[in-house]
């Protein structure tokens, strides 16, 4: 299994810290050793730091931690390796561009069957996006954004319709094995989780917080401004001395901004298969 | 005018010695301070290193310098911004995924009305890939790779009628402004110069090489194999004391393994515009 860990913020931060907990455990506290990989937005850019070893021998990892980037939406990913071998074109974040927007994703978990769901939308419907690598995941990701394109002329101005399809189809792809992900189109955060992820925001007042994996502590009123709103979600809690929420299980959660502004519970639709043809 | 640089290589080769040439253009011996970005194949998968900041005066860019990171597919390219502000998003290379590759792109020039072609391509045919950013080479981009999915069903067998078509496409592009670009799916380098793009083959017997831009020499025997060949192409020689071959203007070329393997010149064929819908 692998470990997640996104951020929203309502204005740029740098997620040195959480990176510093989550980088150990890839092949130091943790087993996550075949890759890890950070995307930060930047506006309507995004750019991705990855890697095929592991997170926590890893020069280009050890660079990030001194080189403060900030940015208001961050997925981030550590490896062990399920399904697809050890290769940086099966490194997460995976990334496509959707109706003029760069569209990210990060998933923890085993899909079953997965790869002969998109080989009969390709049957049935062509495939707009394909994978490049041999993982489920991106598979799963690829499923995703080719149903979005079939379901929506373009990014929709009705971004509630937009999002609880994406956790329709979330439930539907859950059913299938474990689907706990990350996926942003840039300027939200989305979660799924039917295992387990948690989240925490951060606000004024603020506290000190120490990690879990490395024995770092931060005073966040040093560190911030009184306007400050960050949310992390993560596989699991990065510190030791936070409360951190868990999501329920079969259930999503949208972030905007730093704040949680929609819960996913139950979704009753059943989906099917799309009727439109991709076009 | 921006500045492009790619490689291809036989063997997985470091660019650091070159890139150390180019990274001074941006903003200490060249005026394009408006960013920069590098994108290495690594596989099926690539990484791309970008930011919006100088190249000469950069945190991520002197780190590459020190980092060897072997490729055998490159593309480089330093920015200064005549269409588009300066951002991420408008930050070249871009990368798009068609038929399970990952296509990189990056371009120096200037095209006039490519949004409008675009635009129009998008009434009649509607558009599989869309420009993120604002600027001329991204939508030069999209255009071209669209026109690429309407064209073929995937990844033809048949790379000769690939490559071709992609020259027609860059020769049409061409005639509405300046359009020098490096083009890659991962496996072949594929450039286009209207204007000015040079080349260089290095292979046994190696010489040393000292650049025009920094106090730096190399000495190629103490630094390969035997059986390395890389290709170098750039906007300008990056070296002073070896022969750099200028590519013909209107002309195209096509480098594989390290090798040049094919050259389009005077491409016949007036392209109209595609007939069969993007689907």
């Amino acid at each position: 299994m692998c470990e997640l860990m996104g951020m929203s913020a309502k204005l740029p931060t740098d997620i040195c810290f959480s990176f510093s907990g989550l980088m150990r455990r890839g092949g130091e506290t943790g087993p996550h050793k075949d890759g890890w990989g950070v995307t930060f937005y930047d506006g309507k850019g995004c750019r991705t730091f990855k890697d095929a070893k592991a997170c926590a021998d890893c020069a280009i990892a050890d660079f990030m931690q001194s080189y403060s980037i900030k940015s208001q939406t961050v997925i981030s990913h550590i490896r062990k390796a399920n399904r697809g071998k050890v290769g940086l074109e099966n490194t997460h974040p995976f990334i496509r561009e959707l109706w003029g927007r760069y569209w990210t994703f990060a998933h923890n978990g085993q899909i079953k069957g997965i790869k002969k769901k998109l080989k009969k939308l390709k049957e049935s419907h062509g495939l707009r996006f394909q994978p490049v690598g041999t993982t489920d995941s991106e598979a799963a990701f690829c499923y995703l954004l080719n149903r979005l394109y079939s379901e929506f002329d373009g990014y929709p101005k009705n971004k509630n319709r937009l999002w609880t399809f994406i956790a329709e189809l979330s439930q539907d792809l859950s059913t299938q094995g474990v689907f706990n992900i990350l996926l942003s189109e840039g300027k939200s955060l989305f979660s799924y989780c039917n295992k387990e992820l948690y989240w925490i925001t951060r606000k004024a007042p603020f506290g000190s917080a120490t990690l879990k994996d490395a024995d770092i502590t931060i005073d966040f009123q040093q560190k911030t401004m009184k306007e400050d709103v960050v949310t992390i979600v993560a596989s699991n809690p990065l510190t030791s001395d936070e409360k951190w929420e868990k999501l329920n299980p079969q259930s999503g959660a949208l972030f905007h901004a730093g704040e949680i502004v929609r819960r996913f519970s139950h979704v009753p639709k059943k989906l099917t298969e799309p009727v439109q043809t991709v076009a």
